[in-house]
């Protein structure tokens, strides 16, 4: 049961990190591979031929498994579908959009599907329309977000519950402890996102990092549920946003406020005060920037240690 | 260290019944102590002659440990601590409050104290009053809940952290699973609110269990952040909130919409359409009324289950 996901991969460890924009370029994708997890490549942030460069390099960089991650909400989909088919890359993460429109043409490709979902309806569906996997996204979880704003605590033995294919546990991972947690929900793997975002290998802005790694509770919020909910680091924007909201802004005005651009001028060019900064609630967690090989096995050794703590527990 | 709150209450389960309005008399109370977990007589909503009553029916149907968890937010708090000092109540449990107001008096009259906390500022508080223990409350939890919004995953490893005193954790447990990932996360037992709403002696009104076990995902959410904030399930009254708060709704007005004893009306008297119906995320996965001590033995046995699955994961 545990190994479902090791094994569908073919990789070393349970360990998947999460396709984040501005953050997971080829560099980090291929540190993650390389140090015996999954490492995947996050589209939601490129142009399609920004993404053929990076896959290429991945497979310069990397000899083992590594996967994209192509949010559903953007434009341009079908052209990276195609991208994905020419160079054959065997995974692939969609997220943020319905599995029914993609998931036959990537399997007919010859590729693994996984989809990211956030309650068990849409797990479910993934599960009809042909996906070898899900991840279970909770509320702690940085970016979109769903709207039902269920907990991995509580989403992923729902949705252990409601599919047969194997679950990735999103949401709030960022130690060995955590990992356990999620092991013990029932999950197959984990998927990590900003504890490899503050990687030395995240194409994220230093500025952007520095200030993930200083960040405390409460510090993120989710935001914009009238448009799309997103997690966000407190900063300018997060709080014009607040008030804007507080103050009963619809979707309209709320789309204005965004405007165009912000998360890349948060994450990867660094303004911290008007960009959108998108992270996990785990930041408060996160004190360090280091290599992705290093965080790895940190996790995975954490988790090796609650599993000999808990197997003591005796009553 | 596992065993540490079982030792701190002479109990035979690290299970912890939460106190809860209109929910926790002495009927839940009593059965949860009997099958050896601690129950607690919720004084939230209760005037201080009631409870008093509750208190002294618990100590004919139990010779076991209980407690009395007192809500810091309400008036009459000076009588209730009163109350509690005259019948030699040993454990307390303190929520929605200051700590520094009371553990003084409560551990100079031989108490056992436990604080709820939604924070590391409040757990670091409560530890440095002299609580005996802290109640880690994710944002998955019923009820009135903290403003930092931290999910029980992410809380409690960085309450377990900041603190020495034993950590219970709380919000989003109802099984067995659940119940091992959050002593994964470093808790040293577990406290649980809405699968004990729905026992049979529970005092909540036939109506409420009903619709708790008939919830689905999404059915919860956290509203009036403005006023205090709390998990409500959705009805008609609910969605009045929801619609007041879409349009910019302030605190006075929140308030108005509140009223008075609309938690009474429905939870206790079983309006389901104006009444305040509080209680977790995790009512999406209850679907039975069962004796309380069928519950507890249930969780225990998913306990074990899940300590022999995790310790069988060899990569």
């Amino acid at each position: 049961m545990s190994r479902r996901i090791t094994d569908l991969f073919h990789i070393s460890y349970p360990i998947v990190q999460a396709g984040m924009v501005w953050c997971s370029g080829w560099r980090l994708a291929a540190a993650v591979s390389n140090a015996g997890g999954l490492g995947i490549i996050g589209a939601g942030s490129m142009y399609p031929e920004v993404l053929w460069d990076h896959i290429r390099k991945a497979k310069l960089a990397t000899d083992k498994p590594f996967a994209v991650n192509v949010p559903l909400l953007y434009a341009d989909t079908e052209r990276v579908m195609h991208i994905l088919k020419e160079e054959e890359v065997k995974i692939v993460f969609t997220s943020a959009g319905n599995p029914s429109l993609w998931t036959g043409f990537m399997k007919d490709s010859g590729m693994v599907v996984v989809h990211v979902v956030a309650n068990t309806k849409f797990a479910r569906k993934a599960e009809e329309c042909g996906a070898d996997a899900v991840v279970a996204e909770g509320f702690e979880a940085g970016g979109h977000n769903g709207r039902e704003e269920t907990t991995t605590l509580c989403l992923v033995p729902m949705v252990a519950d409601a599919v047969k294919i194997p679950v990735i546990a999103a949401g709030g991972i960022a130690s060995g402890r955590a990992m356990m947690a999620a092991m013990a929900l029932g999950a197959d793997a984990v998927q990590i996102g900003s504890a490899f975002a503050v990687a030395e290998e995240s194409s994220a802005h230093p500025a952007f990092k520095n200030r993930i790694i200083s960040a405390a509770e409460g510090d993120t919020k989710l935001r914009m549920q009238k448009l799309v909910p997103v997690r966000l680091l407190k900063n300018s924007f997060e709080e014009m946003v607040a008030q804007a909201e507080a103050e009963g802004a619809d979707a309209a005005k709320l789309s204005v406020l965004l405007g165009r651009a912000r998360a890349k001028l948060g994450m990867f060019e660094g303004n911290m005060e008007d960009g959108e900064l998108e992270i996990g609630q785990v930041s408060a967690m996160l004190n360090a920037i280091r290599p992705a090989a290093v965080i790895l096995e940190d996790i995975w050794q954490g988790f090796l240690q609650a599993q000999q703590r808990i197997g003591g527990f005796h009553y």
